[in-house]
């Protein structure tokens, strides 16, 4: 047992633990505070290496971002067997410890997206994953049936939760976290079942 | 009965008369394509007296959109009176008309509102104006009773038709406006209701 040898690192494993490194740093502070400097300083390595491995600043948020939206996809995968809405409860609530743990970062995401084509695509595409895989983990139907409607629906139940958990995260004004995770959990089986199909 | 005079209109409301113009450009096209030329030559008068009246073209595209969510406050008022289901829906029915008839504008705000300050605060106030209304509009708790998780709650559902009417007119789907509709009132009272009361 050593420790683990820098310079036997690929280019790609170093990118890829540069990255990891992004994203941590991301946890706790926006997008724009995140510079290379910083990048550079907390690794222990030159910005002119940097710039070697992600070409400009705009490139590394980029890298970063495309990273943190491959590890919320992969930190809230529901557990592939049990009851659809235990598993349902599971993702969610991974869910919102994800954002819990990443708040500045994830915040300055949904408001760079707005902004930034290139973050929109990566936040739309995160989110057409997270909302796709309900209907992949729900195959039979259990919770949701796949329809346009319910397509639609989980879209707007998606909007919903993120809404819920930066609300609650910025003021959570007397409601508790397992409160809020029941509620968000709840409120899609609660949704597509509003009006039964035609 | 004569032709309104423009010359007797007080600088107020000459101001007001070229803030409704403005709203009336920005539906069907976004902030940014919204400039202080533009309204100059649909209003016929000179960029000079434009500047005059809105001092830069980021305190005009301000003014237009207070103006804007002023009016989509407005126009989704419930009736004063009815069953409250009735009157949720005549006011989710009105949002989808706003949205529907201003989409460049709308979709534009919410984009922008990400990324500026100011407009953040204005499509925030508004957004507030919208859910405490239901509260004061449903005051005897028929559909909603007030605390801090259905204030929450409301938030989240706001942020949820607010995505499925933009998704909806961006690809509608085969989803029939009716039906939208009819999801949108009905999914309120199915969130705060998904766990009684403790």
């Amino acid at each position: 047992m050593t420790a683990p040898a820098r310079t036997r690192l690929s280019p790609d494993e170093r990118r890829s633990q540069l990255l990891d490194l992004g994203v941590r740093l991301l946890a706790t502070r926006s997008l724009e505070e995140l510079s290379i400097d910083m990048l550079a300083e907390e690794a222990g390595i030159s910005r002119g290496l940097l710039y070697h491995y992600f070409g400009s600043k705009h490139a590394f948020h980029e890298a970063v971002v495309r990273r943190a939206a491959d590890d919320l996809i992969a930190q809230t995968a529901p557990p592939g067997e049990g009851d659809p809405l235990e598993r349902l409860l599971v993702s969610v609530t991974a869910y919102v410890d994800y954002v819990d743990a990443n708040y500045e970062g994830y915040l300055s995401l949904v408001k760079g997206a707005a902004g930034n084509d290139t973050l929109r695509e990566i936040y739309e595409e995160a989110r057409a994953a997270l909302t796709d895989r309900i209907f992949r983990e729900d195959a039979q139907g259990q919770i949701i049936t796949d329809s346009a409607t319910n397509r639609l629906l989980v879209r707007g139940w998606s909007a919903m939760i993120e809404e819920l958990v930066l609300s609650w995260r910025a003021a959570p004004d007397g409601v508790a976290r397992d409160e809020l995770i029941a509620l968000m959990a709840a409120s899609l089986p609660a949704i597509v079942g509003v009006i039964p199909p035609g």
